[in-house]
């Protein structure tokens, strides 16, 4: 089981990044986070971070070439506007999470749109860095960690 | 008489890409079937693909300088927001032509809308690979193959 | 005292561009303009242009960790649909100046939203390159060039 990371604009720039919304962790803190649940969970982990929306589309294409298993994707602000990341996440047919620290639905009115979406099989929101592994475990497929409060499953 | 035709993001993946709605036919077989058009036709073609928006701004602004008489262009989801291919093509005076495959009018909401097409001359859409033909020969001055229907004359 | 004058997509295309809108200057005109400022008032500028909105959030980030004071950005298009620049400018805390060379209020109604704006300490708009001085005053903290008329305070 191979399961590949994507985190979107200014996620590299988690612990400087406004820390009362984002938390104080920085992003080394989260890649580790996510190769030790790897390692304990027994999945390979490749994780990628970039600010530019099609090194984002490249490397959702290259998913589909190195039988990645499944993607978790934070696609940042992209998410309220890229419909080409949309498309991407469309193309591949591997199970596709998208997940948000921060309770995107109680910010701002721009953040309670997700065009990325509807092209994954669920969501997550609003458990920080934990979300992450939730998301995870979606792929997974083991429930655990799971709340349903705030985790929509697929509705496509 | 020198032609550039540029596919947006995700057109490399036709034949991948949900073969239902952008066809069997991969993007090798459109670069094929473009060159050819080129050689019975008898003008110069360069194709460009990329993922990335700022990739396609670039290429249409080397356009300017490296005396390409006209662009056929596919933005792929960027037609949806991204004005600034707009400004690019605004930019520049050569004829240019927007196409796409799909018949995107009779598709989600937010594929009707093209932010793109008015700094283009004409448009083509829901012809399937043939549409690029015909919106070389809208280029070439040829009317053959332009369906009134489907293709909006320019309006600017 | 050091500053960054960030020039997004197709400004690089100035005196090029729809000179009845951005006027007949080149952007190495502009570039001199902004060089013979900071000789004049003694402050260190660095100057940056790129089509590609990834590059210009990579740019927003290296400068938090090169000591840079504040920053004049002018994003172009993207100041209508780039909530991944507004996040890179909300991520860093220097003072932050947008500015359009043209009277965007006055033009298409796509141009009247600015989605970065939020993220920055004031707006100078319809000053042709001159507003690019006035946007430097401002951060230096001179009043002087400031019209009131067009230019924005910071209300966040």
């Amino acid at each position: 089981m191979k399961i590949l990371v994507i985190n979107g604009p200014n996620l590299n720039f988690l612990g400087i990044r406004e820390p009362e919304i984002y938390g104080k962790q920085d992003y080394n803190y989260l890649l580790n986070m996510l190769k030790d649940y790897a390692r304990e969970k027994g999945f390979e982990i490749d994780c990628f971070q970039s600010n530019h929306e099609g090194a984002i589309i490249d490397r959702i294409q290259q998913a589909y070439f190195d039988s990645t298993d499944g993607i978790v994707i934070n696609p940042g602000a992209y998410t309220h506007y890229s419909y080409a990341i949309h498309d991407a996440l469309a193309s591949v047919s591997m199970k596709k999470i998208e997940i948000h620290i921060s309770n995107v639905k109680e910010r701002e009115s721009f953040r309670h749109v997700s065009v990325t979406r509807p092209a994954c099989d669920g969501q997550v929101v609003g458990e920080g860095l934990k979300g992450y592994l939730t998301a995870i475990d979606m792929i997974l497929g083991d429930g655990a960690g799971v709340s349903p409060g705030n985790n929509e499953p697929a509705t496509r």
